[in-house]
């Protein structure tokens, strides 16, 4: 991944608010900076930059991986085998060497909402003025490059075919977690065929009946659809990074008339909320469109969360479309559009699409149908 | 979950310490302390205890899954729908206000190696002196109970099974993602059997090829298997919360001599270390039988991780088994053993089992072949 621009545009603020050097904790951030990912267990993984250099900071079982993919000047190593020891055990032993030969005094960046607590602490007692620089690095990754946008484009093609395959397979008697796993082995397949030696994330839920549906975030379990049931499919495939969401709401059998009124409902708030969604609108604004639409049928109250959120690197990143967010949209931004309504006693309404802001409106990036008829098994 | 006991040792320990209140963000720790755990996205969810009452401050979308799963006194929502935002849209207000009833000046505990930056600035500016409680939560995760080792043997069962499907599914030309995707299928038919309504989750990854496995944390791609490779086959299947870990390292064809020694070698060092793991000898102890063996067949410079870590709520938990810790190992603390080896040119090499520590050693709850023949395909 081509990281220069973002560093250009990145040096240019901490010039400007004079800061001498950031150190990013979030793992996205250090994606979206260095283009390395890991997995992350218990092992922390610290970026930092200052105007001349990058360096990343990697447990020793890291250091190949990191050498292959980071776009960074050093990749600093710690150590956790005797015959290394004497390089250094500790990230925060080494993230302190990296400081010493900055001024005692001079700022340093971090991003405070994600970096853990005691990686701040370090910062401080080695002499340093701490400042937030979480949001500067939020807000570059709002507007996507087209490097970026291809990937979701890819990643919204997969979603398509994985939700599609799993909700072909729905029928009464398989369970939750069936389902997911028939779409998902669908998508590694298709993955393989087009995309040699990508990397694939994933993320599959389908909370089912009347009491879990109302759940809109849960895994999903082992409970068995009966006739009648409510199903929320929602995926996000990640493709070399890179995310797309698709969800539906399915149905087993029959919906009582409660039940039509609350999915047709969530329906139409999203379609509202997709027409409306072009640059130049805001975030409220969007958020307002769909919350009018559920009002005139009665459900806005049951409707908990936000219209939709930025989508890329992150399963959720800003911008968030809602309604105390007035930041003016823009081409190149990607989100999800999914008002959802969660009824006690009825069950849950959601669907939800990705869409790519064009220059005079959106691009739909998620293909499947979204009327009931198309979505009763 | 039953939360009480580990709440009356809490609160012991902050009575000692005359800690006011703590505020933990780690959500393993929220799990073990509250029986709640949210798929995080990009809203937060705190935990705060004080002497008398617990709460849990969630977004509006989790107020009915904590409502029906959090052992808590207190679920604090913040909202994010207009209609309700009177009572607070921000989760760190709900933090500030929960705090309001302390006395200025008194302690509060977090855990500061996994809380947000952030959070920490907001009990500091709202006048409390904050300090580190995070180990006393890591240490007294470290011996399972018996519902929590229930729930980890269970969870080894339920890998075997996943890793053997897996890996009789070994063949030239499947792609990692595609064998990974078998075991997982078979391993969510048959927990959907054993286990209605049960929570999975699950970690699937393996590397193969000369180049890839000597990378030992990538996530699985799509590579297609070749004759002559090597696959390092990892799986942690995690059952209600609660985790176990299995991995082999398996082959496609015939080894190299090379290969082979570096095989026998990582198998020896397992075998070894599990051997010697016992109530009474210390964490370094466990990593230097490993490492001994490791340099007695001149492999020990590749050998560039611990030998194995504590497992449970957590992928990977204290107590590591390195060669710096001089923890006494207990009955009822829960490893993995998986010395492992990664020759650039050559290729990686690695077995992981789940072990659990009994009244006079240890019972291995993971179970597959470990020798080169019959990992062979």
């Amino acid at each position: 991944m081509n990281v220069t621009h973002r560093l250009t545009e990145l040096r240019g603020f901490m010039d400007e608010r004079k800061i001498e050097a950031i150190v990013v904790g979030n793992p996205d951030h250090q994606y979206y900076l260095s283009g390395f990912k890991a997995i992350l267990y218990s092992r922390p993984i610290i970026y930092l930059a200052d105007n001349s250099s990058t360096s990343l900071i990697v447990p020793a079982l890291e250091e190949v991986h990191a050498k292959e993919e980071a776009n960074v000047d050093n990749i600093i190593v710690y150590y956790e085998h005797p015959e290394m020891a004497h390089k250094g055990t500790s990230p925060f032993e080494q993230l302190k060497s990296l400081l010493s030969k900055y001024s005692p005094g001079s700022k340093i960046g971090v991003d405070m909402s994600s970096i853990p607590a005691e990686q701040v602490n370090i910062i401080h007692q080695s002499g340093f003025e701490v400042v937030d620089v979480g949001q500067k690095i939020v807000e570059m990754r709002y507007v996507k490059d087209s490097e970026e946008l291809e990937l979701i484009e890819e990643a919204g093609r997969l979603s398509n075919l994985a939700v599609s395959t799993s909700l072909n397979a729905c029928r009464e008697g398989i369970t939750e977690i069936e389902m997911d796993a028939i779409g998902t082995r669908a998508l590694f397949e298709e993955t393989a065929k087009r995309h040699p030696n990508a990397t694939l994330d994933l993320f599959v839920m389908s909370p089912s009946g009347t009491e879990r549906t109302i759940m809109p975030h849960v895994f999903s379990n082992t409970r068995k659809f009966q006739m009648g049931d409510i199903i929320i499919h929602s995926r996000q495939v990640s493709l070399n990074g890179y995310r797309a969401e698709l969800e539906r709401t399915i149905v087993l059998g029959e919906l009582t008339e409660d039940q039509k009124r609350g999915f047709e409902a969530a329906k139409v708030a999203q379609q509202n909320a997709m027409d409306f969604l072009k640059p130049g609108v805001t975030a409220a604004e969007v958020d307002e469109v769909s919350r009018n639409t559920l009002k005139k049928e009665g459900f806005v109250d049951y409707a908990n969360h936000r219209v939709g959120h930025g989508i890329g690197i992150s399963a959720h990143e800003q911008p968030y479309l809602r309604f105390d967010n007035d930041l003016v949209l823009q081409e190149g931004m990607v989100f999800t559009i999914e008002p959802g309504i969660f009824i006690p006693g009825i069950g849950g309404f959601r669907h939800s699409d990705t869409l790519i802001l064009t220059k005079n409106g959106s691009k739909r990036i998620t293909e499947y149908p979204r009327e009931l008829e198309d979505l009763t098994y």
